[in-house]
């Protein structure tokens, strides 16, 4: 009998046992272009009292084989990848609840809003399945820069703000078939900042952004309730995260502003 | 008006509101020693729909003010000075639910095993209490590193396993009149490793330290096992969360377990 | 006249100025097959005493230009994709010295020791490129987990050794045209550890890794040794720097050993 | 004969080894006041040819017997217990080169500009002695936030900038008995952004800060020049190192500049 599968001394239940900072590469046949991604991976399954220990390498191995095949077979989407790993783990280690997390990170092909020149944004994405019980649900995470520009400031001293980058998380978690894309989930969070940022930018653009930011003074918390608000509307039968920091340019420490909701 | 005060466009409430990332340093004093702290601090309130905004510089009066009264009155724990700092706030800026939190490190003097040398140990430590209408409750959380040595290994390579630096984290959410210590945490936590770790080691430790990692193989799996169960002993009408990772040596990747119970 | 070319009010000439921390994605043939890589960037150049300030959206597109031609080009490696930002960036800007450093991570794919599985490791590499008045040079450093093996502790407790994960780099820093590849350079490094580490092993594969490490105790000095010895030995008319940092299991810091040499 | 005393397989000899990362408490007597610091040490050694290893033990030895007798005798500054701390070595373990870092984070009260409110604000510091063949040096670098303001976007979009929080770190090489102040280092820096940052500011306050940096349009290479310039003229036989980095509200990249300087 394998070590693992011994009764332990203390018979408790474990919620979550498994590998993590697993880090792999996949590709995915995204809206019918291949996509490669470099992934940090969580794999975990819950052990149950009588079992000293899971048996890890049958968790890297549903990682490895899975992307292996895929290598041939190409799946329409992380999430898909991440489904068929919970399945085919369950035919090699029992599991009542199970949970799969890919970190990676997304580039996007933009325009600049005057210039319309070409530039590739990179944004952190979290995209994470759960099987329990049979029944999957997933959430998905994405963050962006962008701006805040204080209304206080700009109040107070005659239009003249105090402004600094920001970043926002938004986090939709929902059942498997409901179609929930980064992509819009990231246009969401863009929109709410007093403007987003860009890695290119030509004299013209900085022009347009500047004053876009001026005429967009928003707190932490304004940014925080656009996005929850657009995200709301948009995604049903959902429970919605959204956390917004603001690196202050008049302070040493950050200013932050949280929200949820269940649609 | 203030800008704060008005109407905002979206009406959403918000969960959380305030700064984060302050640092400061405070003394407290502690069973009749005066210790110094540098913090991290984490302090937010609810906003309600109809405000635009919370006056953040409230917030940061309500630390920085009872930190200076401090000076002369000087708090039992940093858990005391905590709810202080909370009820200055009630009595600038009005919320429903508060929370303030405080990272620091705790620094404890132990004796090395068989030498018997003093060494001193820091750990990483978060205290918060949180302010729902008007009640108390805290969070306590603790983090130590110790070993893991594991039995797979250990039964099929003849004695011979691999083994590894660990670090386990404990959590207990109570109310805030429940009794419990950072250090009684501490020692729960190194208990549940195959061994505990110190910053100085003669020989003859290192030797007896050695013997006691062979002596008691331990998966991730066993020390999430061995906290919970005496945390739930100790720590009575508490949640209880633990989480341990193990830096495996045979592999590039990490191990976890993680575990919860209500007592 | 632009702002950055005016004179600025202090004079004094600045070593290195640009932009970093810019993500984008590339694609290389390396050795007949193409490989996608996401980039963090640092571009910067030196700024003579009468500019005021370096145009830095000239830096974006130098890099963003050169990636997208590349697109139909494609390059056989990132130093060639690097000495062509660099070129396309004398163009537009002038520099006397001008510097390129990508960070990104290197997919290697690898046999288990014994059961002879396939597993996809992972390491972080950085490549930078130098021009300076007009001659290129490059550095390559890579880094890679392994494992420590203490040998006075396997001779003071009977051949009970403590282990742990360590992580090893080393760089390379030489005339542009000598020939260095970063797979090298991780044979190198994983060969100096009590044993290298793999992603998935199977029992036979564990067992056969904790037998090479028992057999194999060494020091954090004698694994930087070795990784030196043998790359002074590999790579000629170069600057050699070697850093190794082991995570002790008994001890909650690190022990570090470095080392450099010109050959 | 001790492992570490025996002869290595590979004769290398070895520029640093030592521990790292390792964490202890300590006062001092800095004009007349009593500090408590948490510190974290990188202690280092060379080791020669024909030596295994260093006995890491004693190193650490070093550090924790200078730090109980410190209690007692309390030094005037960290670079004399660093000093205290090389010579203690010195007697228990040979080297030529020995080199002592700490990391620790200075508190200052400072004074809002307007309201004249007490403010407490914490900075990250890094003090270094080396012990060279008998002779001693020091490196003390210090870091502190600001903000930048484009003079380009004040130009080109009628005076209405984009700013952001920058970060700048001084550092002073020179030798062990001229006499360097982190507070006096400290000024110079924060004195180079287009303004300071306060961790309080009231409205009045905050005004006053928004209108300074209106004033103050500078480029991360501003700001680099002016830090260097007033280092040069006040730190004299040393080497001067500055480096800035803006985190750039309009773009998600960041822009640097660093300089040095001999005097």
């Amino acid at each position: 009998m394998d070590t693992q599968d011994k009764k332990p001394e203390i018979m408790e239940e474990l919620e979550k046992v498994g590998v993590t900072d697993l880090k792999t590469i996949v590709q995915t046949n995204w809206k019918g272009t291949l996509y490669r991604f470099i992934l940090k991976i969580r794999l975990t399954i819950n052990l149950p009292k009588e079992k000293k220990g899971a048996h890890m390498s049958r968790l890297v191995e549903a990682i490895s084989e899975t992307i292996e095949e895929e290598s041939s077979v190409v799946y329409d989407s992380l999430e898909e990848l991440e489904r068929q790993i919970l399945d085919k783990l369950a035919g090699r280690h029992p599991y009542s609840r199970g949970e799969i997390e890919m970190e990676t990170e997304l580039v996007v092909r933009k325009q600049t809003p005057v210039s319309g020149r070409q530039t590739m944004e990179t944004y952190d994405v979290t995209l994470r399945v759960s099987k329990d019980n049979g029944s999957y649900s997933k959430k998905l995470t994405a963050e962006a820069f962008g701006s805040t520009v204080c209304p206080h400031a700009m109040e107070h001293s005659n239009g003249r703000p105090h402004m600094q980058r920001a970043k926002a998380e938004l986090s939709v978690d929902t059942e498997y078939s409901n179609p929930v894309e980064l992509e819009g989930m990231l246009s969401i969070i863009e929109n709410g900042f007093s403007s987003e940022t860009y890695t290119l930018l030509k004299t013209e653009d900085e022009k347009h952004l500047v004053n876009k930011m001026h005429s967009n003074p928003r707190f932490v918390e304004d940014v925080c309730r656009k996005i929850l608000s657009e995200a709301k509307q948009k995604y049903k039968n959902s429970k919605i995260k959204v956390k917004v920091i603001s690196y202050e340019s008049i302070h040493p420490h950050n200013v932050i502003a949280e929200a949820k909701a269940e649609t």
